[in-house]
């Protein structure tokens, strides 16, 4: 069994070795998740917002996007999603020693369920100032009792510019209708 | 199909009618959740608490009990399990007209879901000065796009006392094993 403690900081080590620093590492993880969000725009009219989950060793336990439309379900963000992947997948209650590559800052609610379920390190990409509850907004995890490592900014403007392209789409799309 | 404007006033008013005060209504709803509470209380290790959504006719449309331990699931909290059921239940995205009653304040990850769904009103009985996250904590609903009406401490004392006698138990068991 992986230890619990290990952390971003262990996994760049681990991967130190394999000559990849951790900027090198975290940029890696948000690539993946941008192909997660890029998935969620192929769909018609998600959100592109995409998240991954890593384990210690570098490898993905969970992938998930962004499927409110698709399912109708306005709590059906990314980061919720991949991680009731990641607990059904591995029968464990808590992902103490994993990592979640996210392309938007997560909200309050994906905040506080990463927090339940003890992730380790929280990676984003494009900082939310309206919607954000991780550094911007009600930043829910100074008050919470487990507080994850938080990585912001990661690969920003390619994760903003995806969410950018995305809205102006739907704008010029509602100016032609 | 019902005003998506009807709030709990106007399912108090509707209930007013039928002799119910708005004390009234929220002791009542409170009794069923605590009904759901204590099913949790029923299942093995599940802290008691309850959740049940109503429709602004007054009727259920859905219960839920805390299933943590069941599912193995940090994030199965009662208010989550009963959104997830209204939510598939109705084929809506949002709970616009209809309250839920919670026998714990929400923490901070169901306080987002419950403004992300634009539920009316969240009527909880108990306080919860460690793990709350909408009039304790981060207060997530002061950085909310959509504000539910909060009424708090409806049937407290029942809801708290639940609460304690799960927890005193648990320690007597810890005790003698």
């Amino acid at each position: 069994m992986a230890n619990p403690r290990q952390t971003l900081a262990s996994l760049a080590v681990c991967c130190y070795t394999a000559a990849m620093s951790q900027a090198q590492l975290t940029t890696h993880m948000m690539h993946e998740a941008l192909r997660q969000a890029q998935l969620a725009a192929s769909s018609v009219g998600e959100v592109p917002i995409g998240a991954v989950i890593y384990q210690p060793d570098g490898t993905i336990l969970a992938t998930a996007h962004n499927l409110v439309e698709t399912l109708a379900d306005p709590t059906a963000h990314a980061e919720v999603l991949a991680i009731q992947q990641a607990i059904h997948k591995t029968g464990r209650k808590f992902l103490e020693d994993c990592t979640i590559a996210v392309t938007l800052e997560p909200c309050a609610m994906c905040a506080q369920a990463l927090s339940l379920v003890r992730i380790s390190t929280i990676v984003f990409g494009a900082y939310d100032l309206k919607s954000g509850g991780t550094t911007n907004g009600a930043r829910v995890l100074e008050h919470a009792h487990h507080k994850p490592t938080v990585l912001g900014g990661i690969e920003e403007e390619a994760c903003r510019t995806l969410l950018q392209q995305f809205f102006q789409t739907l704008r010029h799309k509602g100016e032609g209708a």
